[in-house]
């Protein structure tokens, strides 16, 4: 190596003043390649020198050893950075490029790099070069051979105005003829496209039909977020870029997948994977925190930022990738991004939708005029954009099943950094000494950079194991600091760190060159994330941040708390931590409605109301130590209770809670159509019943469907009066259709002939037309009925039962009336005053 | 109360020279109820004015008011200590009684007190004297007045031998005696047995003979621990008291019932119950402590304690006592001991049941020495009761379901202290300053006395609620110190406080004496409390206890880490926390039997591996995304291996399982003899399976069971071709019968003609004969077939199967031949080498 910088300073004279007289562009190959040809047609010999002394600086070792074994040819590639003067290109790209090319000299490749812009070539090219010249070397090349590379570098790029149809054909004939010219075979062609995302689908078409590199020869075309505001628009882009591109010719870059700690979660966990095994699950980790705090605004980006906000910008990309990987199986194969696609999909498809309250929301208090001076706005607009969130996402995976992953990103805050922490629970008892190792807590940490540490890292606590090298770039860390971070002292952890630090984009670009996938965000998970946060983002659209100071003035202002999997801003703790206490202050109206007893309120108080009154009558059993015998009708409107039970109502108790079926479509009972999957994928699923105690209606027997012969009402009937006393249900929960019906009992049934019939097959004009029903006899048997009615459609309903007599025939809701039970109805304040 | 003051001590000197001449025994009353007559006969005129300044004192705010409502004549108490010059009496129960009698001066009754014991009266009463006349004071009342009633006291004892049977008849007979002469009505006779618990017997059949009070008068025995020392002897000796004594006259004491505190605990639950609704339970309550450290050892009282261990001394009775407080429901009505008993009892139903690994042990140094000097033993002997325990208890109540409860006591630690702590998760997220109080723990402290604090107390953290007082005896506490209590400052916690402090008999005395029987135990509780531990009990019977030096020196030994529902010692924590690397390095042995693969090992490390082996052949159907479908088959064999899948394999994938039976039993799928029942009981109700993956045969159809027209096994079998790719299940677990029989194809059974079916009907030559079962067919199309055999008893068995050829009409078993999938034997050493 010594050798090799002597040579090379010798030299750089030589190479200066080439550099002179062809400053366009150059072909470049390297080491002992140099049978290729062509190389020598172009090359004056100082420079073949130069490119031997280059080679020998990389591989002197070889070359001393004798070891003459070189790189096969692997052909040339042509780099195209569309928007290549802009900040992104500046600060990341180039660098990331160069790089690449500094790492590839002498690994038998050839490069060509083009700079494409809207200007016209005159005023672009003294713009790039003055980009180019000013990349800095790479940490792991010597000075002396970083600026013989960089001259090279230069001699390979040129700038080309990129704006038109026209221009990218001139490009692709550019491209064919200068391999022609030189005779070489063709590698690959990578676009870069830093260009604002409207722009993606034209110039994919453009590339699509000009610049596609014949035969075997690769195109990547590289683009970055935003894909989209939200699940139409992410599928309207996918769908045109698709039109141009194969999914396999894409590369979606999350910069935050290059950042080197994110990029070792996987390999973390597989490489750890005997001692995490028994503790990577809900029996033993207290929750997630994913973490992006910045400490500056968002002045200057305001026309980007002010349409996305914190959520578009960071938290549906970087934070939502770096979940994925902390939750999806580990593939077998960490390179095999097929698998883990298909890992990363299963972790989507698991989550627990989110919805308005899963979100806390702030903005900094400058905001607002930061976006009226930007965006040109009066005095009285008001932006929502939230700078700040925080939200809790739950999975349905049952080994995280109630853990809690909190996505946490905002501007302006005290202090810049990102991390993923995993805190375990305290599954340790001290009997004597609190202050040992062994019970302090238990975490590992993603540091993902910047913060407290300043450096990236990945931090075990040393009560929890000692975790191998992720890899052998990496190394050990001992820091005999008792700083406290995360409420740990430093020295309590066992603490690795890249040796070499690396920006993502060189990291991210070196993959794409090398057709490394895995890092990169496929389309189906892009739109799986979008599909997730979408409902999200719409329910948010009209909610009011919380202005925040900003810095060190926020103090606990942004601190938010977990309640069932819905969050709140803790400065409203002591009120909200008692959710149930509502049920007994909320606005509700209690009154009279068909003679029988009313309540109504908002449909959310009406919901939180009937959860309530459900679960006391279900206590009073327990209580009378006898079963409760629920029957539940099918349709939408239970949807809302069947979540406030499972969310809210802990102690409810469904073991002591028999779950019968008001009544039943005529579909196999696993349908999307069934009443009964209705009741399983949104109450039972999420509660814990004995399996004898949940009664689907024996709608299909004999492999068919609701055959009189076949007897299932008679055996339903019949299980009803073996379990239920006197079959007599505790609750039965209905619900009115628009035409008067209740369970499945129809206007112009023929009611009467069910007689002392407790289950019958009934006719629904609607399809599916069959459906089995309890009978008025079975309901009005019951202890308590209720009925429930939400939503304006129903006003005019409302308004009419009200006026009329009974007249079951044409009403068939007015013959509910409980013979020694009690009717109540839950009609909310839309239904019933149609506001 | 000032003039009372004076006018008492006027009195003092006629009072002394009074006890001098009429030293044995007085009756006594008091207040404005001198008309009851028989007062006037004994007492002298300056008795007469000393009891009417006493009451003064006692009421001397409504005498000035003139109010004279007297409390109605309520009759004679007879109280009879049994052990009175003991230990216990001594210091506690004459305190009691004594407070009682001066609560109870002037409230209507009048007593007489027996302290009863073996010695002769000569003996005896100087000795119980020397007892009375030392008794505190109560705090509430004056010295002066204190004096008299202590004269008062003093006058109404006497000592009486009561050793044989005649004793009690004379005893009997002289209260009887003593009621006539006087004209006094009964209201009770109180038997307090302070004497060992082998004489518990005795004495209830003689109280019963010779002491029961006739008419309506009651007859109260307090008993105290302890109760047996495991199920059949608690069992035997309820069984002997029930013959003398009714349910509701005996009062059987935990004195920990009558700690302030824990008497608290309900009331405490019920006054705060809106604030605790919504966070006591398993999403907000992270686990419950319950320990009572002691810092003595056991010295002088070996011969005792070397029987029993720490677990039957405090463990059983104390902390399980406080446990039930802090789970059962709230009973409406405090003082209902029906309902309280009821819900107590539901705790113990609901509670999962305890074997070795929920338990660690320790027992201090210099134990074994104290035992062989106290109990004249060799020095080869070793006593191996514990001193010290930590178990982990857990429920299935579903508002706790995974919370543990940790119950730890142990003698020669560190401090004296007993307390039961509630820690609440964290679910808190701080965007900025972790130090604020927002984002400290979260706990409830039931601080039953001594340690740190001092003094009995019930703390809240702050960021938790404001609790209400539990009653107006007690109040509020500012502690403005910074010392840490349970990892919090002191100023963190609303604390509260009895005004005063009363010892724990005294409060239960005032109770029998009230005849509230709520804060005593129950023999329905008791018998569920010995029927949880007598389990535990028996498995730790040969453990050795993990020495201990004693005191601080004790460090972190006794610190022990919880691992799903088990316990261990954290000094192997490295090694522990990972029991899955075990499947790698375990004691396996692998070889072949029946020409098939064969695992054997001891049957924990069998049942470990085979629960390893099932859960990588589910997570190979998740990665080819493809149901595993897993047919079980019925018995005892497979419940280990429930266990270990339920307890330890967290991430099996049952979401994508469906749990299919090998065979069943013609009883209604319910019943305990179902094998469904015990595949649900043990395995379906722990794990969190769709309702529609779960396929229990159909052997009741109609009404009936498993009658060939109902066609039960064709449905069955339609399900499985509906469901089951090519029918070919993933894995079939199946065990061997010593008749060579597996699932339920037994020898002779006409196997042949089932012919391509995959389900038949057979005959058992057990009952009950009709079974259902998958056949030779359905079984050998499935791509994993395991055999599952353990136990001794199998070894004979397992030795002939090895020897003889495949013979299907002998030995079914040797039928199982995997068509195209694999078939492994697992058989645990006990079975294969018959040791």
């Amino acid at each position: 190596m010594r050798n090799g910088i002597t040579n090379c300073t010798v030299l750089r004279g030589l190479t200066e003043q080439h550099y002179q007289k062809s400053p366009s562009k150059f072909f470049f190959c390297v080491g002992d390649w140099c049978d290729w040809g062509w190389t020598m047609r172009k090359a004056t010999w100082g420079l073949l020198l130069l490119l031997t002394c280059a080679a020998t600086c990389d591989q002197s070792g070889q070359n001393q050893d004798g070891e003459q074994k070189g790189p096969s040819r692997r052909g040339h590639v042509s780099v195209v950075v569309v928007g290549s003067t802009g900040d992104l290109a500046k600060k990341y790209l180039w660098q990331g490029f160069f790089n690449l090319y500094a790492s590839q000299v002498g690994k038998g490749y050839s490069f060509s790099f083009y700079g494409g812009g809207l200007s016209p070539d005159g005023r672009g090219t003294p713009l790039l070069f003055e980009i180019l010249k000013s990349q800095d070397c790479p940490v792991d090349v010597s000075d002396e051979r970083c600026a013989l590379v960089r001259e090279q570098f230069l001699r390979l790029a040129q700038y080309r105005q990129l704006k038109t149809e026209e221009d990218y054909q001139a490009l692709g004939q550019h491209i064919e003829t200068q391999l022609k010219q030189e005779g070489m075979v063709e590698a690959g062609r990578l676009f870069y496209l830093s260009v604002p995302a409207f722009a993606y689908a034209d110039i994919a078409q453009r590339v699509n039909r000009s610049c596609r590199p014949p035969g075997t020869a690769w195109l990547r075309v590289v683009l970055e977020k935003p894909f989209g505001h939200d699940s139409n628009s992410a599928q309207e882009l996918a769908t045109q870029l698709a039109s141009s591109l194969k999914e396999d010719e894409m590369f979606r870059i999350d910069h935050y997948l290059g950042k080197q700690v994110v990029s070792q979660i996987l390999p973390f966990r597989k490489g750890n994977r005997k001692l995490l095994k028994s503790i990577w699950n809900k029996h033993h980790i207290d929750r997630m925190e994913i973490v992006l705090k910045e400490t500056l605004d968002a002045k200057g980006r305001i026309s980007f930022y002010d349409q996305y906000g914190v959520i578009r910008d960071v938290i549906q990309n970087h934070l939502t990738e770096v979940m994925t990987l902390l939750t999806m199986s580990v593939p077998k194969n960490l390179t095999d991004c097929k698998e883990i696609n298909r890992n990363k999909l299963k972790v989507f498809s698991a989550l627990h939708q989110l919805d308005m309250p899963s979100a806390v929301l702030g903005q900094y208090q400058t905001y607002n005029s930061e976006v009226q001076l930007e965006l040109n706005k009066t005095k009285d607009h008001f932006s929502l954009s939230p700078t700040y969130a925080g939200i809790a996402v739950h999975t349905t995976m049952p080994q995280f099943d109630g853990v809690p992953i909190f996505l946490v990103s905002g501007k302006l805050l005290d202090e810049r950094v990102g991390y993923a922490r995993i805190t375990f629970k305290n599954n340790v008892f001290c009997a004597q000494d609190q202050t040992s190792i062994t019970c302090r807590p238990k975490q590992i940490v993603f540091y993902i950079g910047q913060g407290q540490l300043q450096y990236p890292a990945i931090l075990v606590s040393k009560n929890l194991f000692k975790p191998a090298l992720v890899n052998n770039g990496w190394k050990e860390v001992i820091e005999n600091d008792d700083t406290l971070l995360f409420g740990i002292p430093l020295s309590d952890y066992y603490i690795q760190t890249p040796v070499v630090q690396q920006e993502a984009y060189t990291e991210l670009i070196s993959q794409v060159f090398r057709g490394r996938r895995d890092h990169f965000v496929s389309a189906e998970s892009l739109l799986a994330s979008w599909k997730f946060w979408t409902p999200l983002l719409n329910s948010l659209k009209h909610t009011f941040p919380r202005p925040y100071p900003g810095g060190a003035a926020n103090g606990n202002l942004l601190d938010f708390q977990l309640q069932g999997r819905e969050v709140r801003f803790c400065s409203e703790a002591l009120v909200n931590m008692i959710p149930q206490e509502k049920t007994e202050s909320f606005q509700v109206m209690q009154g009279k409605y068909r003679s029988a007893d009313m309540v109504s309120a908002w449909s959310k108080e009406l919901v939180e109301r009937l959860a309530h009154d459900l679960q006391e009558a279900a206590e009073e059993s327990v209580q009378e130590g006898t079963p409760f015998h629920l029957a539940l009708s099918g349709g939408s409107s239970p949807l809302a209770l069947f979540k406030q039970l499972t969310q809210h109502h802990y102690a409810f108790p469904w073991w002591n809670t028999h779950v019968w079926m008001a009544d039943e479509r005529c579909v196999p009972p696993n349908e999307a159509e069934s009443n009964f999957r209705t009741i399983h994928d949104h109450l039972l699923q999420h509660v814990h019943l004995p399996y004898f105690n949940i009664h689907p209606m024996p709608v299909q027997l004999n492999q068919r469907l609701c055959v009189e012969e076949d007897g299932g009402a008679l055996v339903y009937e019949q299980d009803i009066a073996r379990l239920v006393n006197s079959s007599s249900f505790s609750y039965v929960l209905l619900g009115v259709g628009f035409d008067g019906h209740t369970a499945s009992l129809f206007p112009g049934n023929r009611l009467g002939s069910s007689g002392e019939r407790l289950v019958a097959l009934t006719e629904s004009p609607l399809k599916p037309h069959q459906r089995m029903s309890l009978t008025f006899g079975a309901i009005n048997r019951a202890r308590r009925v209720s009925v429930l009615i939400m939503g304006k459609g129903k006003h005019e309903l409302v308004t009419q039962l009200s006026r009329i007599k009974d007249t079951p025939d044409r009403w068939p809701i007015t013959k509910i009336q409980p013979v020694n039970g009690r009717l109540v109805w839950y009609i909310d304040y839309d239904a019933l005053l149609g506001q």
